[in-house]
């Protein structure tokens, strides 16, 4: 049976009890569910770690996951206008064994000086691959457009954020909506904003995803304003999400001037995987987007996924025919948590200034959405000033330029 | 506005006349609406030509996409197992120019052979890049997994069946359903087939789309039992297609042993592309599969999409900002496009041998649903083994080895 009918029954058998607090405590490593906190952190090895400002003329941040004994890692980059870091080096055919974490940022290509943050952090645990007396830490990032969008252009992630987002990174909850990369994102006139999702495969192998939605495209079906993601709903995890009413519906949103925008993801697993099949489950994921999001993946756009593997022992790899089973399962399943994942984003999205969050601007179709309990929501400290002028203190330390 | 909106509403007033022969004529060259034939042909300077063998130990065939002045086209190849020709010449970083013809073929790798009757008839009529005293016809390929579905494993295509479909090329309506290089498919324990959709933009530009469904995954939702391309009907295109009653769609279509598929299409428009642009415009279709079929790009599928420009003048260029707007829009409309293509080509299939069509299938979704009037169907004709005697007798004519 495929995963996704997997899920489906026992979304609807969940459906008895939606909402309910011991829903996500039996769904815990029962295959067909998510996992126990329903993130990418149920992927064993994965820690997430965001901070961010949503303070005028801040609107940005920096989400950070982090694998402490390293991650098999591919990418697939499939939008139009891409800002990353370090993503040639995740070519199978390039010798990098693993990386230390993932950026997903705000700031656009300014932004991705956040990973010099990040990069420092992991070489004063000294991790990283080894290199002469030293690591070389490696951190592949995606930003997303959202520059000016707190109100100063040039309120943007530094080094800075970098540091403590990764200092940040931690198991368990991982907080959603406004914060960390996507605390500037918009998704087609909506307030954008992260999400995070998982799945029990039926051998116990663990997928996750988190995502920063800023997509030119709509989330929303435009027949009826349902999300699209609602369609992938797996035991009650939109907690009473309906279709909104047509009248709310029949008001037609303003549509955005063209804009840069960028939706960026981190599909996990803990089975296993040769980096072509890393970067595979990437590629393959992108249809989950186009599930959720229309369109995508346009010249606008610089949608970037990278694909991660914590599993150790013999990879699983594409070219072999004893593999294709499971790795098609694993592929499916990312694809679907990744659309999961884009509907907890707009789900947990609150307004900022004048962008509307879905639930505020539909909101018959949130009305019966029940909170996330306080001890699920996960954390995203604020940076201050005074965080970023403590890091920044940390980070006078290079050698002296001899005279 | 968007031009799926646009559809959706002109869609939204066509439903009041759902079937007739009428609303096509009305939507002649009407911005969001079908093109006349609701067909790839619909965009100028296209023409497909089929031919099939649905006798056992046969039920394999071609079909021929064909541009009689040649076409700027791309290629984007997402399943894990294709089957292709002629591919790498359409990288924009090479020079090729243009194509004479796309085939989309069945019998897997062996009959990419096929191609080279196509050839041949170009060759004969003086088409291809010109080289020295002659030409050379520009033909790239892509063939589903179909090998042994009619009986026999050796009952395949041969240079002849491709000879015979450009033949058979033409304007006007295209034949749909168990014809051409989809008269083996199957798609997710369904009959598969070809399908074809069109589409005229605010601008009067066409975009068109024909594609042979031969997925791994399933077209129909879970859920429901509805088709996936349902939702992206056009003009009451489906002719009064439903949603199949609960009863029927709670017995369990018995699931597929893994096997090799593919799904292949090609995306046409004849607004003047650059290479890259119909690169582009290849890849970002690959999202329509995805709407429409899950799961889609699984390892052993060979999806493979064409994209065609048959336009004159300044080519549109992904990297020019004034084109943007422009290229996003047809690529959006040649991705929904290729949707509901997908659908035509599942509501056109018939059953065969133990593979049931989804109307068999699901026999209450399609109890209303109005057949095609006879002069909107195009033809295909049988390959019959008078045919291919004949066509193997125009092909002994090459130069005698001397002595």
């Amino acid at each position: 049976m495929k995963p996704r009918l997997v899920a489906l029954l026992a979304g609807a058998l969940m459906l008895t009890v939606p909402g309910s607090a011991s829903a996500h405590a039996v769904a815990a490593n029962t295959p067909g569910l998510p996992g126990p906190h329903n993130a990418i952190t149920d992927v064993p090895g994965i820690k997430v770690g965001q901070v961010q400002s949503a303070r005028a003329p801040y609107l940005t941040g920096t989400t950070v996951i982090y694998t402490p004994t390293m991650s098999v890692t591919g990418v697939d980059q499939s939008g139009g206008a891409p800002a990353t870091k370090e993503t040639d080096l995740l070519d199978p055919l390039n010798s990098n064994p693993g990386v230390n974490a993932v950026m997903l940022g705000g700031s656009s290509m300014y932004g991705l000086s956040a990973t010099d943050g990040i990069i420092r952090w992991l070489e004063e645990r000294g991790e990283g691959v080894r290199v002469g007396s030293g690591v070389a830490p490696i951190v592949p990032a995606a930003d997303i457009y959202d520059l000016g969008r707190g109100g100063d252009f040039k309120a943007r992630t530094t080094p800075e954020w970098g540091y403590l987002a990764a200092q940040a990174a931690k198991e368990g909850p991982v907080r959603q909506g406004v914060v960390g990369g996507g605390t500037g994102a918009r998704a087609g006139g909506l307030k954008g904003g992260v999400g995070t999702a998982s799945m029990v495969l039926s051998d116990g192998t663990m997928v996750g995803a988190i995502v920063v939605v800023n997509s030119a495209g709509s989330p929303v079906d435009p027949r009826d304003c349902s999300l699209f993601a609602a369609r992938y709903e797996v035991a009650g995890e939109f907690r009473g999400l309906e279709t909104p009413k047509a009248k709310e519906c029949r008001q037609e949103a303003k549509a955005d001037a063209p804009s840069l925008n960028t939706t960026i993801a981190v599909v996990a697993t803990n089975a296993p995987l040769e980096k072509a099949a890393a970067a595979r489950m990437a590629g393959n994921t992108q249809d989950g987007l186009a599930r959720a999001i229309s369109p995508i993946h346009t010249l606008g756009d610089g949608d970037t996924i990278f694909g991660m593997s914590t599993g150790t022992g013999t990879p699983l790899r594409v070219n072999n025919p004893a593999d294709s089973r499971r790795l098609n399962e694993i592929f499916n399943a990312a694809t679907d948590t990744l659309t999961r994942a884009t509907g907890h984003a707009m789900l947990n999205a609150t307004s900022a200034g004048t962008t509307l969050s879905y639930c505020d601007r539909y909101p018959s179709a949130c009305k019966k959405v029940q909170p996330l309990p306080q001890n699920k929501q996960g954390e995203a400290p604020e940076v201050t000033q005074a965080s970023l002028v403590a890091t920044a203190e940390k980070f006078r330390n290079a050698p002296a330029v001899p005279e």
